[in-house]
């Protein structure tokens, strides 16, 4: 079998993962990388992530699949910058937000497209951060597919269930409602727990006592600023939907709690084991 | 070596694991249990986490040591309903909350009673959710240790030394205070969280895209409603309090979001990741 190029624009965590990922489901890849951070370009190397470095975007337009693992800005940037793409590259970005980004592409090299979100992560980032099986088992949705071309369609949905991930089709607007709910607005809820808890004067000695509950919590406050200030952006109408919602219901906890209403608090926390009959 | 009597008043995660701590680390415990709910009393024994069913609360005072692993208004009923209790028992109490409980034990028999909270558990509850090494590494808190006897703090001290866990002294009040912002008002958002994503039309939809960063924030709304009402109620003004001070850092966020102040956002986000310098 020919040998077939993978470039990534991005080698962090999301890159770097998918790189391992790749490379256990088959030798036939060959991973050329470009990073802006050159110290993020030789970890890649040095870790075996990528073959090679490539000089320019350009270079990287002679990859059967080109992946872009940046935020999300930084991939409207990118499709900007490619100019033409031959026709059967097939260019997977795997942002966090997703109607902006589909609407952004120049209409000459929509095809090329496939606009992806793994439903996966940890808060770490960087090359350090890739680890086997991020995507193992996890969702990954695809958006307003209809606007990739079929080869790039085939391809993109190939390679992720090859990499064991279930794919789930919905359009854009759509994408960007639910994520805010599952994701965008708990982040925002764990930064502002983490700065809670740190602007009491004892924060050390609360931090000290910290059990699972509130290291599972916090967790993703570790998250980075920079690919969170582009999704907060991008999807910011949703976000702000999904933090006032949230809001009304903590809301209603501290009414019930103030006025001593434990019959329907009990009531409610009732209602929340509820999402684990779902989840679970 | 005698054998110890160690009777537990609640057979579910608490009593259940630290059952399953205190055997492997000595042979010469034997566990007598009681519980108002029968099906968790043959549970336990089934499970070998006891080796009998106590009929009475009466009987349990022939133990040398008596946990108390109940939800905290529980705990201040069984105090009341010792009387007396022989000099040398002791009786610890595992509660989540530590003012209340430690102000409400009979006068007569305040030097038997240690006021404990391990800074440990899961979202699970009755003695299957019982695991090994619960304890291991934990912190417990011991809360107006002065009120305890000078035996009854040995033996609580070499008991959570022995089954690897730290030692945090404080009093009650500060204890409560600290608990509301690391424990009770993250139990409050978990549960909004819930309820917040399960409230929108597409919810179950929703629920399919989980990745990590919800699954771990929503884990600990599957905490039991019975348990958590009690804590509500025995620390309210703390967790109201608490749940201000992070209603506060949410709104921030979400002027921020609405104003587009993403260079001040960025910034708070940067605050937050500090956590994770005095945490990890």
């Amino acid at each position: 079998m020919d040998i077939i190029k993978v470039g990534f624009v991005g080698l962090g965590l999301m890159g770097g993962s998918l790189s391992i990922a790749l490379k256990k489901q088959s030798k036939d890849y060959y991973f050329i990388g470009l990073d802006h951070n050159t110290l993020h370009c030789s970890q890649a190397l040095e870790l075996g992530l990528v073959d090679e470095i490539a000089s320019s975007l350009e270079t990287l337009k002679a990859c059967d699949i080109i992946f872009l693992s940046i935020p999300v800005d930084g991939i409207i940037a990118v499709a900007q910058q490619f100019g033409t793409l031959p026709p059967n590259c097939t260019v997977i970005d795997l942002g966090s937000t997703k109607e902006k980004i589909s609407l952004s592409i120049p209409k000459d090299i929509r095809h090329n497209f496939v606009a992806a979100h793994p439903m996966t992560g940890t808060e770490k980032f960087g090359p350090h951060a890739a680890i086997d099986d991020l995507y193992t088992d996890k969702v990954v949705v695809l958006c307003d597919i209809e606007k990739s071309g079929t080869h790039q369609e085939k391809i993109a949905k190939e390679l992720f269930k090859n990499i064991g991930m279930n794919i789930v089709c919905m359009d854009a607007k759509e994408h960007d409602r639910h994520a805010a709910f599952i994701s965008h607005m708990p982040h925002a809820l764990s930064y502002a727990l983490a700065n809670s808890v740190m602007e009491q004067e004892a924060s050390k000695s609360i931090i000290a006592l910290a059990g699972g509950g509130f290291k599972d919590m916090s967790r993703i406050a570790k998250s980075s600023p920079n690919m969170w200030e582009d999704i907060f952006r991008q999807n910011k109408s949703n976000v702000l939907e999904a933090i006032n919602s949230f809001q009304s219901e903590l809301k209603k906890c501290q009414k019930m709690v103030e006025n001593e209403e434990w019959h329907t608090l009990n009531q409610w926390m009732q209602d929340a084991n509820r999402l684990h009959d779902i989840l679970d």
